[in-house]
């Protein structure tokens, strides 16, 4: 690649936790200094995830020297805190190599490594998984085996951590699940149970109780020298009884320990070799600080939760050189919209699952505090939440990310779309989002959208099309409303015009033609504009349709396009079985039609990391590919056109 | 309907919930006897839950009692429990007409009432509606509105519940949970949690705490009179510190009350009187019996969850006469066969996400307990907790209804599907469940487990096949492989022949013929066997393919029927946006081919309750609909077959 970085003295000599035991303990703490040296030298050139991994140096550190990994499994949750992991598994040399196109995956891969137990790109999975490895260890007598499980207290708030925790409670395995308690997700972490930890932590509960029986048992000194001791004896059976009993964890069978410093590698490494020795379900609750060691990522640890390019020594983050305006990032154009609507309609909320700056619903949430909702990892409440809103008459805009919307299917087919109600689903991240790779790409919402009844399925083709069409799903009470656009910039810098109304399941034509009709269904739409000039140069004479709507796809136009065009191209940014394509072959059969239609779109396989362009050009959608299909498809033979008659 | 069920002395004189307050609180407990024997004296002529809606007579009467309804809001969780609920409100009259088509829905229905303040058929949904509810009127200012949720203890490990208590505790909102802890979901609850509840409810915390105390403070007895006063102080501080501090509920921020005795309706009603007063979320813990009132449901609660027919005076379960052998349930062969198999592939494990009588893995789990896992109402921790036993080298068998399979999309996805790993999903009650309605319909999972790569997506058209297709799925490693049958009986009594394998990815030929080509996936496939008789007597000499998979598609074959038959239907229990009708259009379009394809499956909108025979004509693919379509096409002058050639 051209980069050359260089290892410390100690981490140089690690290629695998087996050199890593090599050390001695008390070499453990400059290991650590210099593996977090490695990962600012590179993440600062080449960007990735970084207050996170930092955060976890020193208990990388002591899991790999306590353990016998990889025959000892550990499960990252949300796996962008892995990369010490990565550097000392047998990966250094490749580490600068992650996240570009046929590099290291930015997540943990089983496919990648045998110190990879598990894959976890998204949150809250890890204890389940972990279970799940441990039961079979179990199962296979392997009563030596380990497994853990990594868990951040944001990441706990997603209710399939506390499904795996109340699982795990009941089944005798030797599992270990580590609270990495930072107090944050991406952004603050938030809800009751991130109090309740700070409660812990402080030590809150257990002073509380203390004092009050120090109170009632101070009365007791006037009967003389034995009442010290006796106050040192309830005080400790206080303790244990409390610790016991009254701690969350404790309810849910787990033994807990803690919370312990999260950047004291010898405490840590002791601390885990003892409880390598207790059987059964236990918690060890690890105090750390986000963006550890690097003073701006302490200081600021969402906009350091993934900075891009930075300056290592000032801390600056570095921003490309730009001479105009650069086109606004569509989670922009969500976040200003959605503020300039609010302020018009007082029937409008913001929800957003633990994503306020990656979505941009900040911007509202400054302004109107009362009115947004970041109701923590929690996409299934989020929906559900937004449902019971609805059901008072509001309009609530629910804003996840495409991939986690997976996790709130059934939400949107049960509490909103059987009940009608009016929820605007914002599907920010749709299509390809690149370097974050399989577990991030908006592959499927299109097609997992379109079966869900009485849900309006959109996919605006740029920022004014975004805004005008968040414009109109509130503007109406048009019911369960859905609304998807891609990572990153669009094209139009001079967005901000005023709001007009877009017909409900009408598509725009972009461009009129006869040779060949070309159907795009959001961002693609972008990529046949960019290849406009190249194709009427060509003395193609195509007709380019934004579809705009998923569901009710545009019925009049489609009706026209049959009739007239014999090569039809569909263009989404989504998987090929059941979107655009899949909709537009599903009229074409049903209304008798026959024509040759070439379905574009993410093939029915998982997509790795890369940047978007290289992987859209994978998947035979770039511009490129688009105009070299457009080409064939016009030059070939083509003779049949119009209605089939039978 | 021609029955005519009396109301007692009291019941008869209340259609809503005004009446109901006319009465004195010393007649509540009257009432609630009256209104259980009306339940029962309905329910055992047409069937329906029951259980569930015994355990809460006295719980209802009193919230109808002590609140406002409709204005005050109730958010019945799993809403089979909501029978008296319907009976109080204005619904006494259509009760017996409940889960019949265009009767009454089973579940709470805002469509059907203004007292049905959220829809809710599947499970763990109610804090977030309920909380979505309380927040909008906090919103528009209804401060002396009050918003309940009851909620099951089974309901509870659900963890979307668990995202909606962390959501709330932060919310300043007027929320009063209730947990009706009954210690049951449809099968016994399990889990940590489940522990706890029994935990707090039996004091043993408390006792325990107290005792320690008094063994410390014994020792004290000595130093006088005043030791026994200052016992009893120590003991209230305790009390309260504990109740306070040392609660899971507490530790959310709920103020926590109870538990209480859910069966005495007048202390139930005082206290839910207080609790009005009473500001900011909280949790009230009310214990029922499952059945309560009737001997046998109480004795036996899993298989009075939803009896069927039964006497109301010897508690005796009516089984249709039969004078030959009945053919099996899909459930039953599932569960027969999983035992089977798992006797002879010791690296078959089963785990249900709390339905082992539903889905008959408690045939497995009374043989194999320690390869069994029953993880509770979890279905996204059950499919990841799946995989990771799979990462180590065993075949999970993963059963979960294909309505409940969408809360694990994402899962299926991210944690088995990109990893390759070998779990078999077995989606139970796959298409049209009948009875219970639009919530509880399999309606998606063909369409969205098609999405997902590497999967493969079958669906056995009959016993013999399920039971072959699941020996198929464990004798190979084939990676994700997903099996979905449908709720009910089969039609093949002698099921058990010895084992074959099927072909990944083909078809099979049911009948051969030239006049049209009839593919059928799943169920479906015997409805055409149903009119084979009235098909050749009229004169029709139709192919049938049963196509087994949808994924991989049989391609060979439909290179076949393109080339051959001009006219092809395609029929699915399942939506027709993006299943196998969906399938063939792409295969027809991706490969030039032509041809007149009439979809038939369940259209786009939500289908209601009625009997599965009554919902599949709604639908238009029962037998009969199906020969009409089939006799139509095949007497329409076709002409245009085989490839089309441009």
């Amino acid at each position: 690649m051209g980069h050359n970085f260089i290892a410390g003295k100690l981490l140089s000599k690690i290629n695998n936790p087996n050199d890593l035991k090599k050390l001695a303990v008390t070499e453990l703490a400059d290991l650590s200094d210099e593996l977090r040296q490695y990962i600012i030298d590179v993440v600062c050139e080449l960007p990735g995830h970084f207050g996170a991994s930092l955060g976890v140096v020193e208990l990388t550190v002591a899991l790999h020297y306590a353990f016998n990994t990889p025959y000892d499994q550990i499960v990252w949750d949300v796996g962008h805190q892995a990369y010490a992991h990565k550097i000392l598994t047998e990966r250094r040399d490749k580490f600068h190599t992650q996240r570009l196109l046929n590099g290291l995956s930015g997540f943990p891969n089983r496919a990648e490594s045998k110190y990879d137990a598990f894959g976890t790109g998204h949150s809250s999975t890890s204890i389940s998984a972990a279970l799940g490895l441990s039961m079979a260890s179990k199962l296979k007598g392997e009563t030596d085996r380990h497994v853990v499980a990594v868990i951040g207290d944001g990441a706990l708030t997603g209710g399939m951590a506390f499904e795996g925790l109340n699982n795990a409670g009941v089944q005798n395995s030797n599992l270990l699940v580590i609270l990495n308690d930072n107090e944050m997700a991406i952004d603050e972490n938030v809800g009751a149970f991130k109090e309740y930890l700070v409660d812990i932590t402080t030590s809150r509960t257990y002073n509380k109780l203390k004092d009050e029986v120090w109170n009632i048992t101070g009365r007791l000194k006037k009967f003389g020298p034995n009442t010290q001791g006796l106050i040192q004896s309830i005080d400790n059976g206080l303790k244990a009884i409390l610790l016991k009993q009254g701690n969350l964890f404790e309810a849910m069978n787990f033994r807990y320990f803690g919370p312990i410093d999260g950047h004291d590698v010898e405490y840590m490494t002791r601390v885990l070799g003892d409880l390598k020795n207790i059987q059964g379900p236990k918690l060890l609750h690890v105090k750390t600080v986000k963006g550890k060691g690097f003073k701006q990522a302490e200081a600021n640890q969402t906009k350091w939760h993934a900075p891009g390019h930075f300056d290592k020594k000032t801390g600056e983050i570095i921003k490309p050189d730009i001479d105009k305006p650069l086109p606004p990032k569509f989670q922009d154009v969500f976040g200003k919209t959605i503020l300039e609507l609010a302020q018009k309609n007082d029937k409008i909320l913001g929800i957003t699952p633990a994503m306020p700056s990656g979505c941009s619903l900040n911007i509202m949430m400054r302004a109107m505090p009362e009115r947004t909702f970041d109701v923590g990892i929690a996409e299934q409440h989020a929906v559900t939440f937004s449902a019971g809103l609805a059901a008072e008459g509001f309009i609530p805009f629910c804003n996840i990310y495409s991939s986690f919307m997976q996790r709130a299917y059934d939400q949107v087919i049960h509490d909103v779309a059987l009940q009608n109600l009016n929820v605007v689903f914002c599907l920010d991240r749709g299509g390809l989002v690149g370097e974050d790779g399989a577990t991030h790409h908006g592959a499927y919402d299109l097609a997992f959208m379109r079966t869900v009844p009485n849900l309006i399925v959109s996919a605006p083709m740029n920022e004014v099309e975004l805004r005008n069409i968040m414009y109109t799903a509130q503007a109406n009470m048009y019911g369960p409303f859905s609304i998807r656009y891609p990572r990153g910039r669009g094209n139009i810098a001079d967005w901000e015009k005023d709001f007009e109304l877009i017909p409900i399941g009408k598509a725009r034509t972009i461009r009129a033609g006869n040779d060949i009709a070309v159907l795009t269904i959001g961002n693609t739409g972008m990529f046949v504009e960019d290849i406009r000039v190249l194709l009427e140069q060509s003395g193609v004479n195509y007709a380019h349709y934004d579809m705009r709507f998923l569901k009710p796809i545009d019925e009049d136009l489609l009706h026209e396009v049959f009739k007239k065009f014999t090569n039809i191209i569909t263009i989404e940014d989504g998987t090929i079985n059941g979107g655009l394509g899949s909709a537009v072959a599903e009229f074409m059969v049903d209304n008798n039609y026959s024509a040759n239609i070439k379905r574009m779109g993410i093939p029915d396989r998982f997509i790795e990391h890369g940047t978007p362009m290289q992987l859209y050009a994978i998947c035979g959608f770039d511009p490129d590919s688009i105009f070299r299909e457009i080409i064939s498809l016009v030059n070939s033979k083509t003779t049949i056109k119009g209605k089939v008659s039978y």
